[in-house]
């Protein structure tokens, strides 16, 4: 399926996530704020540039990447945020939405995702068909006015002859993550049970394989509960916006 | 000079463009607008970053790329606008200063000169003991909020045979303007006449050799004019912030 027909098969209601979709379209984290919190949310991506990577900004609910996406109902799950405190999970964030809500749009792992695969490298939570694991980290943020919080990461296991690999390659894409933050030693991060991810589901790690750490879109959702934002729009963990534009504009 | 000396130098009042000063040290464009104002500016820079690299955005007049530097007195020369037109140039904007502008501090093409002259690859108007030449071009700037404006750039004259390896080597610092935007043609930038450069001083372009555009942390300032903001403070062009960071950070 193409980026269009996954976001209309979303928009009448489908609900997955989108790892492995439409390879070669770029996947993008999204997350609306009110526009009184605007400046500090970007001014949290600036500072935060592996984990927030802005794609664009939008003051209405669409986008250049997408020409005629909905951003209300093309995702095919959200979350909708108050006081910081998940308030529930839609396919259809319409009726939530607010006039002064401005939208930021995330690069996402799932770019560099096509380059591994390319090279042979597998992507455990691809082919076991799951969301990938994610984990809130014990690395603080850079804040930004009011919003801090803590790193959050990717895990992809990598075979330990080919993390140099999976370094350059995702490497290329500084604008979607680019390399990893950490290789092996999760103690380090701060997580200590990598079958317990915060998001996503668990993959296995098997022997003479190490767990590589990428810096993670979802960053943002940790800062919105960490410092209370009265309310806030964002994707689900693993379920994208999948967009027009291809992964080689965001190549170096 | 130390960069650290240069500041002090230029706090007691010294007045000189700083290019090719303090080599492998990162300079960076300043531009301070009201608090009212700064969403809309870093939107223009998240929109526009070929032009608009952003390094630090800072809320108070300090930043973390020069511990111990005053942002109002550390650079040899300002300008102060008002409602969209230039007000004065002057050392020292202390008494200009208020206590809500928010300061950006903006990549400089200086950064990718120190790897041109390694390359053996002439700057000339470091050999020539000028300022850099910078042209208000037809091309528009992506709009943000109330900012918008056209595209400023500086340029190089490069002999024919080095364009590729200047290609080359600028693409490297992707933070700091990164590869040219327009090589030769100056008519299709809506530039007609070289010696004539809106910001700085006309440099020789000798035959041989084809004027290289790149994008220009002055952007802003044409932004400034554009839009009619009612207050900045930037610095004049040219004369920039001279930081403790060195050009390899921002290097791919």
């Amino acid at each position: 399926m193409t980026p269009e027909e996954l976001r209309h098969a979303f928009r009448a209601g489908q609900v997955r996530p989108t790892a492995g979709l439409a390879p070669g379209a770029v996947q993008a984290n999204l997350i609306a704020v009110p526009r009184e919190w605007a400046f500090d949310m970007l001014l949290f991506a600036q500072r935060n540039p592996r984990a927030c990577p802005v794609l664009d900004v939008s003051e209405t609910p669409s986008t250049v990447l997408a020409p005629g996406a909905d951003l209300r109902t093309d995702l095919p799950l959200y979350r909708v945020w108050r006081d910081g405190r998940l308030d529930r999970e839609t396919p259809d964030v319409t009726a939530d939405w607010a006039d002064d809500l401005v939208t930021f749009l995330i690069g996402c792992s799932f770019t560099f995702e096509a380059g591994l695969l390319a090279a042979g490298i597998e992507v455990r939570h691809i082919s076991a068909g799951r969301n990938v694991p994610m984990y809130v980290t014990a690395r603080e943020c850079r804040p930004a006015g009011r919003l801090h919080g803590n790193l959050v990461v990717s895990m992809r296991p990598v075979a330990a002859d080919r993390v140099a690999d999976a370094v350059r390659i995702s490497g290329r894409y500084p604008a979607v993550h680019g390399a990893p933050v950490h290789v092996g030693d999760p103690a380090g991060l701060g997580v200590h049970d990598l079958g317990r991810p915060d998001f996503g589901d668990a993959v296995e790690v098997r022997p003479g394989e190490v767990p590589v750490f990428w810096a993670c879109g979802v960053t943002p959702q940790a800062a919105i509960v960490a410092s209370g934002v009265p309310f806030a729009v964002t994707h689900a963990p693993g379920h994208m916006l999948v967009t027009d534009a291809p992964d080689r504009d965001y190549e170096t």
